[in-house]
């Protein structure tokens, strides 16, 4: 069951530059920030409500996030999804022939997450995110 | 100040398709349909947790979001902020040199809202909006 939007990602040339307008200007807070090298990213976490704003800014140009850049430029770049059950929900969806990037859920930054491909649903990258308490 | 995300709006070719992504397959429940000519959109609001997904679909190619269709194709159109004081927000960004495409708060189908530049800030369409308590 989808619950909540949990964040909304954002692909960013300069993630400082954007800071300065979602922290200093609009005022949300930034609660983590960090370098995820696998997934070629620099990211920042904003909260707002329940939700958070996901600044991607990649790590170099032959990453998902740079491609993303030179394809599209700066913009809105995913929507993610709280489930209870990443997992299953991925199941559902893929017996109901939704096109997936992910087989199966992996560890992301949000929790256990997959995304659907966005051919499957009018050009939007969909994330599906089951947080996991940390250690 | 920001409260929520109030909305993420999504540009479709085709409204009725897009349910069948977002209500049939991913389950969300679809609160209002509406046609607002003077914006040039048929629009489904469909509530996830305290936000909402705001289906585009233009009434024209020779709307906002027709020509947004034209030049990028379906997919994410823009983000919309809950704030408390939509007037308030909008002085105090105008004073910070925030580039506005709206210079004030207007009726909008969110309630009294206004539009950022995206130029502003990393190629998103902003939005703010205040709800208007219904008569």
């Amino acid at each position: 069951m989808i619950q909540k939007v949990h964040h909304v990602g954002i692909a960013v040339r300069d993630l400082e530059a954007a800071l300065r307008f979602y922290r200093d200007l609009l005022g949300l807070h930034v609660h983590k920030q960090s370098v995820v090298e696998e997934q070629g990213v620099k990211a920042a976490l904003l909260t707002v409500g329940e939700s958070e704003i996901e600044l991607l800014e990649p790590t170099g140009p032959d990453t998902p996030v740079g491609r993303f850049l030179a394809r599209r430029g700066e913009g809105l770049h995913h929507i993610c999804f709280q489930t209870d059950d990443v997992a299953r929900e991925l199941e559902e969806l893929k017996a109901k022939g939704v096109e997936l990037v992910d087989q199966r859920p992996r560890q992301g930054l949000a929790g256990l997450i997959c995304f659907l491909h966005p051919r499957a649903h009018h050009g939007v990258l969909v994330e599906l995110a089951q947080p996991v308490e940390g250690p």
